[in-house]
């Protein structure tokens, strides 16, 4: 028989809580709409002390106002809030902090405020839950951190409260969800208060109080890369790739970085990947933002489809005159979804590619450097191997090693790195930052970005290692050795390996790869300049004015 | 320079497809409902050869009219789809292929129609594309397997389109996304057309056709399983799994697989879990359907909260009855989602424990059996370690097992299986059938449910394997060999091993557990039968006809 206790469980006290704080609020309410001015008494009754709150700091998108206003909020009322967070990126995230509103910290990427974070952190100031990768995160939000409010941005709302989040749709549905149904505050900032929307991307029903915002949301336009700064070494960097891993694999579904590297390859495809023959057989399914230096790679017919995490400035009347290639709703703008962009990410393609700081020998790496804690974003999700993957593809099965009957195939994941950093600091290192980092910050484990035994190939200006072929970590070491340079880690190496680990296939220079360092010149670049991208993409692509140097 | 060909590429495709084909639709149409009569006819204009559709066929709910509608249409007109299908359930969604209306297939599981799916494969009748994880096929959608059309299921609709899902939204927006928002068409049969909806769960702007069905969909009640079939082996192995993995790692957060072994350990919280004092400690966050079974562990207050992947018939009113626990709408019923149900699965919870029907002696195991495809479901995606993981809890450091300053935590991943199936078969084998299947097919890999290199611990009624703590494949097999008893694989296991084994924590034994085996009785269980789940549940719990038997 049941056990029964003295008193009664109850079994709706989130839902209960809910109404009384939205009855508190009730008086500036009109329908769903709060005036801007409410907003700072608003959020002081509609947040309790000690609460789970997420504030949307995507890649790009900012809840701006939102955050702006949440810093405002008396800390003698609200305190030890605990704060999700996917992107730190702007001064007042860490302002709740300093000011003891917030307390504690679950995060997945700080740019701009890493060092700051890594500060706080060690002055005992932020008690950090942990660094996630942005999935990761998100499902965080169903288990074990459901929020008790969301603070979110979209560009517009009608006067019921159904949003339109247009291109930049990004983790908004996500972040919602976990609060619509479980009891949770949902407060929208929109640019814009509309009779009719272009199209609805949250129905009203999911949300709680809206407000129009002073001005719009932050965006950044973070995934927009000039071709003026891309050198030669990183387009002979971007040859090796296409040639040893990219024809080699046949990589035909993708996800490229942010970084100079990738931007190199996406404009050599139209000259250098035309030349062998490659288009149509690699790189036809793309899942990456609207990189503005795919434009030229698109308009020559490479791209089958690109889903996107977010979206891009200036990219907006490209994107929507582009259907064919890129996910746009019934209004012709784009729909981005960061969750189910990282998951097909995740399990539904060939290869990551990306670029990081530092590696140590066994080819573990990480954006975390000294004093700089700056998460990962989507890297680890990424930059893994998917271990519930089981469909095949020739890229997938062309990484098997061994011979067994219960054999399976590995996704790609492909380091770029430069022997040397800006600055001359040696990108090999004995031993990664991070670890100094994790123990300064008490971390449980260090913050390592990507772990050696998921990277299957490292690309230096020197070559390529196979890492993915050798036998063991003694091996390991030695194929990246080889393409280590000049670096401390290089220069122990012994070259009178070389020819048998290129015989092995455990290394590739150049030259094994009929590429002459002579030819890695600007010249091949499909695009050499934001205005080159303007034409390609008929002068659709409306670059921000930052990148406007004419 | 852009380059320029002869033609001018069009880039709007499918765009203009999809209008041409809703053009040819529209005589029959009002606003976007169709009249039950005419959707053979429908479909014969909406659909085209050689497309890509998905047909919504859930682990619980199928788009049962839509099936049975397509198996309808002229093999003449319509032929060669290629159809993707998460679970293939009905016979007609098989027939689709016998009358040549389908040609490929890409799906995730199949329950009642393995014995003839893999028939129909062995014969040429389906050409397979792969067996999915179901995050994998969703994350497909939205790279490479793009669909024309989506046909999927919901409860309710308005007049506009908009559409409720209810208790069982499941993968139904994941679906919809795909085809919404990439030009495809969606068409989805509802219950009942209504002028005002108990919420929104889809908006009307991503619907193309609703057509109310000449009957309910079906939905089958998967998970509920009767105590009264609890076997006093099971229950021996609960109370192994509950002191031997989930107290002595303190597992937090966690997902059961559907099956009795693991509805015994949710009966035995509130009883043997109880006197063990660990209420509060473990089993606080769940990624799991409704299960009956969990109810008296949810009154006794184990459980803060589940989120569901789908719903289960017969919970409707009692998850209503508890939104604290349950995630639920704004109309107050359950929302599930499975695409975010896995994500959370995948990276939120310290453990994934679950049965299986063959294990090989490198732990690999497979519920593909000889002549049955019955594909995976949610098993490789949930049972495998997400490298991508950066959050730390206590289960997951307990699972480290050397030191080093990069190391990381790894998830559980927990194999339940008796020694002896019924009908006698040993469940430990030489080879598992799945091998001999997958070359049958000419898949080109074997079907493997989940990796022996993934499954860190195998519970049998004689013990526990502490897989993830062996050094070497030796030792794996050892551990594996010695709770393996009276199996070939047992039986060729020297049992002198055992002491060693057991002093180096490699196996427990239930007299290292401190648990009798003349103890593991019925009468533990805190529900002996349905009756008793309905009367936990104050009456609340409603199962389906089936279920009762008085």
């Amino acid at each position: 028989m049941p056990i029964t206790e003295d008193t009664p469980r109850r079994w709706t006290e989130r839902r209960d809580e809910k109404f009384r704080r939205l009855l508190a609020a009730k008086s500036w309410l009109k329908g769903k709409c709060l005036p801007a001015e409410r907003i700072v008494d608003a959020l002081e009754v509609l947040i309790t002390s000690g609460d789970k709150v997420v504030l949307e700091g995507n890649n790009q998108k900012q809840a701006s106002f939102l955050s702006e206003s949440l810093a405002k909020v008396s800390s003698n009322r609200i305190n030890r809030l605990h704060m999700l967070i996917s992107s730190i990126s702007r001064p007042e995230h860490l302002d709740l902090f300093e000011k003891g509103i917030a307390s504690k910290l679950d995060f997945s990427y700080a740019g701009p405020q890493s060092l700051r974070i890594a500060q706080l952190i060690e002055d005992g100031v932020i008690e950090l839950g942990a660094i996630h990768t942005y999935l990761e995160l998100y499902g965080r939000l169903f288990v074990d951190l459901t929020p008790n409010v969301v603070l979110v941005a979209a560009d517009k709302a009608d006067m019921e409260g159904n949003l339109y989040t247009g291109p930049n749709t990004e983790e908004t549905p996500t972040i919602i969800e976990a609060a619509a149904f479980s009891g949770g505050i949902v407060i929208v900032q929109v640019n814009e208060l509309v009779d009719k929307l272009p199209r609805v991307d949250i129905p009203a029903s999911w949300v709680d109080v809206v407000v129009q915002a002073e001005k719009p949301y932050q965006l950044e336009a973070l995934f927009t890369r000039d071709p003026r700064q891309i050198t030669e070494v990183q387009i002979l960097m971007a040859m090796m790739a296409i040639r040893g891993v990219y024809e080699k694999h046949q990589v035909q579904s993708l996800n490229h970085g942010i970084g100079f590297n990738t931007s190199a390859i996406e404009l050599l495809l139209p000259t250098y990947g035309e030349r062998l023959g490659l288009k149509g057989k690699i790189c036809k399914h793309w899942t990456l933002n609207p990189h503005p230096t795919l434009i030229p790679a698109i308009e020559s017919g490479w791209v089958e489809r690109v889903h996107c995490f977010g979206g891009e400035v200036g990219m907006e009347k490209y994107v929507a005159a582009r259907p064919d290639i890129f996910f746009t709703g019934p209004d012709g703008s784009l729909r981005s979804n960061r969750m189910i962009c990282q998951v097909a990410g995740l399990y539904g393609v060939d290869m990551f590619i990306g670029s990081t700081l530092q590696m140590d020998r066994d080819a573990n790496s990480s954006t975390v450097t000294a004093g700089r804690l700056a998460g990962f974003g989507g890297a680890p999700n990424m930059g893994s191997d998917p271990r519930g993957r089981r469909h095949a593809t020739p890229a997938w099965l062309d990484l098997i090693t061994q011979q067994s009957p219960t054999v399976r195939g590995r996704k790609l994941v492909v380091q770029m790195v430069e022997t040397f950093q800006k600055g001359g600091q040696p990108a090999f290192v004995d031993s990664l930052d991070a670890i100094e980092v994790g123990k300064q910050g008490n971390l449980p484990i260090a913050p390592v970005m990507i772990y050696g035994d998921d990277v299957t190939h490292v690309i230096t200006e020197e070559g390529i290692a196979y890492l993915y072929k050798t036998q063991n970590m003694e091996e390991r070491r030695m194929a990246l050795g080889a393409i280590a340079g000049m670096t401390p880690l290089g220069r122990e190496h012994d070259r009178s390996l070389n020819d048998r680990l290129r015989q092995d296939g455990l290394i590739a220079l150049p030259e094994d790869l009929q590429i002459r360092r002579s030819d890695a010149k600007r010249s091949l670049l499909a695009a050499k300049s934001i205005e080159d991208l303007i034409d390609w993409s008929g002068g659709l692509y409306d670059p921000p004015e930052k990148f406007r140097t004419w």
